[in-house]
């Protein structure tokens, strides 16, 4: 084969090419943000999984097919798809949309690169530094620390975890785990069960409901006590606003995981992991020194590159997302929009009083949560006892079927301990308005009273 | 604070917010896609890093910036980004641009969405299903297996190494690392370092140069062996076209990691995590049961929600990248990209040899790989010894200086061992051609033939 013959001249190759994205991108629009967020259109077309495989025809063939034929495919992905951006996805810990960090997300998509070198990313290099460095100050950090962007906040749980392992066993690299003091985590089972499985499990849970305080000096009897971290999630970014009142938790915590695809609304993923060292201690916990990377003698100041400090090679550029939206907006203008979301815990509590005929508020909402039992007609009258529960513990589920089949609103259920099913709803969204609210009550009532 | 007032409308809204995704996606086809895969243009605008600080004006303040100004921080990230799909960019594991991926990653973005149930990901729960089955098949697992797509190779070789832990433990979860029987790892020390350390470096490692056979069997000694997941990158890629030839060890192998990224060009990132178990390991090692996703009392077929099989929580449906891009060219062409691709190495070859007087080819080219020393006119005539080396070992880092800063082309250097400082050219885009090639080598003599 003559590769000058088979290889296309890519100036004139990229003009179909162009043209495709140019029109997939009128899909998107049109299809994803325009109707995704409108509250006239559905939130979700539901389809049976078979059904939806016939709809989506998945099978992959030896030849291809036209440019309308995959554009269709587009529409029908977006079609088939939740509507996580509309202003009744109350389903999930991420919602809202937010064009800044979705433009952003687009051009890290089409310049393709990783962040491993200053080299190959130049410019999301020193912007992940850039927001780290601000989000540092904003949480108290007033000495600074390190951080990285990650894929999500569970990958940030693992990185706090293996670094407070690190920090305690410095030499675990060389001696291994048998050559190492026995080591405690005292955390939430619940939260960290996935991670200290994966790096060992060689630790004794100490369940706590809650947050627990870390507990930072080795205790007398050889085992020492692993730092965990605060998980913020999206109470760090309530943080900003309190900052001068009560932050400081955060301020003894030694890393903090936090997620800007959750309040503030950012792409998904686009998750912080911050830590107070200022040793390299995530560099010298996780280097490797790649030698097809690293070269020390590079030209440049070799401290921009990132690479070596994360467990992954590969490292998407999520910190621009919220450095763009940062620079759209501003910083007050992000703490305003957490105000307007920290106005609907009450307004949840009012909504709740409201409908309290058919309604019983498992907890105060706790920042973006609402849970909630639904108490349908047939079962008002009822004594609290066991067939209460066993028959409330069936409603969500249906009620959930059918919010999903009508497609009006989607909002998450589950049990808790020995608590029956109820629904949480989770309001993260500062684009949600008082009448979405309204909206989903009324309807899991329409939904559910015949039960 | 009265919500109602402060709550954005959301169908009157968008339109700013549509507005600034058109008119930023008009930038992005512009500077993204038409010029930064354009030859005559740079593949990259070199800036030292306090340089390109000041010109980005990093810095996060109180109050937002008006769109035009944000646009124009679009536009200057692309324009300070290195153009990975520039035809002469040669420096890393991956090249090219796909736009059916392209379109497929700006989707996911829009759709911002997480793979954990079918409930709020349907469309690409069953896409990455359709891809991953037939992946399978490709590779000759005829009774199919397991896996899931998640954010890089490495995380891939983490998946693989903690599976096969459990595979040999499976009661670590409960009686954690020291009451489990000692396990050895015969891998590559370079390869998986950082993903031993990372799950507890409890294992010997035998250091093999290149890719060891995998030992199943438990040895005599009360030691296992641990499998080693085979990290095919590209060469799997290559295996689709020798299928019915020599793909026995790859059948033999537990898992296998597939990075669509690399050779197939997807947007970063796209990797495959591939298991030939079909009891369920995967979900068994890493199941956490979180009740507010996965409630077994949910009115679909609960098997569908795959977000228990992997570590983090949230997972980008990077499996619609592949599956467009699949859908779009067909196997058959896909198999031609690879075709014409690995007609590169005969011709790097070649054109090594012509340029022969100058450079010194280190290895046979294998698969995207080509090292070599460029030999400056001065040290022609030196013997082999110590002066030489250390003389060589010079050449690389200044030429490579030189190449960023007239931005005509990115190729990587390293040393190996006791091996001095050689380019190692990538060559993994079909849409490569031989004067690019050729353009390379010369450019090379251009900036270093005075060293």
């Amino acid at each position: 084969m003559n590769p000058d013959k088979c290889s296309p001249d890519t100036a004139e190759d990229m003009e179909p090419a162009e043209s495709f994205i140019q029109q997939a991108m009128e899909i998107i629009i049109q299809e994803a943000v325009k109707k995704g967020t409108n509250v006239k259109e559905k939130v979700c077309e539901w389809r049976p999984p078979e059904q939806l495989k016939e709809l989506l025809d998945l099978e992959l063939k030896d030849t291809g097919e036209p440019e309308s034929k995959i554009l269709q495919r587009c529409r029908d992905a977006i079609r088939y798809s939740v509507k996580t951006s509309h202003p009744r996805f109350f389903n999930q810990l991420f919602a809202g949309m937010e064009p800044h960090s979705m433009v952003a997300s687009f051009i890290t998509e089409a310049i393709k690169t990783s962040l491993y070198t200053y080299e190959v990313a130049p410019v999301f290099t020193l912007m992940e530094d850039a927001v780290l460095k601000t989000m540092m100050e904003l949480i108290g950090w007033k000495d600074g620390g390190d951080g990285l962007f990650n894929p999500g906040g569970s990958m940030s749980n693992m990185y706090a975890v293996n670094l407070a392992r690190y920090y305690y066993c410095p030499d675990f690299k060389e001696t291994g785990i048998y050559g190492s003091p026995r080591l405690v985590m005292l955390t939430s089972q619940e939260l960290f069960k996935k991670i200290v499985d994966l790096i060992g499990n060689y630790f004794y849970f100490t369940s706590i409901r809650g947050f627990p305080t870390c507990i930072t000096e080795p205790s007398p009897n050889n085992y020492n006590f692993l730092l965990h971290n605060h998980d913020m999630n999206f109470k760090l970014v309530v943080a900003i606003n309190v900052l001068t009142v009560s932050l400081l938790y955060l301020i003894r915590a030694n890393s903090v995981a936090w997620n800007l695809h959750k309040m503030l609304m950012a792409t998904l993923q686009c998750s912080a992991f911050l830590v107070r060292d200022k040793s390299c201690l995530l560099q010298r916990c996780h280097c490797a020194g790649a030698s097809y990377l690293f070269q020390q003698d590079k030209f440049y100041d070799v401290s921009y590159d990132t690479g070596d400090k994360s467990v992954q090679c590969s490292r998407k550029p999520d910190a621009f997302k919220f450095w763009l939206m940062w620079k759209a907006v501003g910083t007050r203008e992000l703490e305003n929009r957490v105000d307007r979301r920290l106005v609907w815990d009450d307004l949840c509590l009012f909504s709740c009083f409201k409908y309290s005929l058919f309604l019983n508020v498992l907890l105060q909402p706790e920042f973006a949560n609402v849970c909630f039992w639904y108490i349908p007609p047939s079962l008002r009258n009822l004594p609290d006892g066991p067939e209460l529960r066993k028959k409330l513990h069936a409603v969500a589920p249906v009620v959930k079927e059918r919010m999903m089949k009508s497609g009006t609103m989607m909002i998450g259920y589950q049990k808790h301990g020995d608590k029956p099913n109820f629904f949480r709803m989770v309001v993260i969204s500062p684009q949600v308005k008082r009448q979405d609210l309204d909206f989903v009550l009324e309807e899991i009532h329409r939904l559910g009273k015949d039960l």
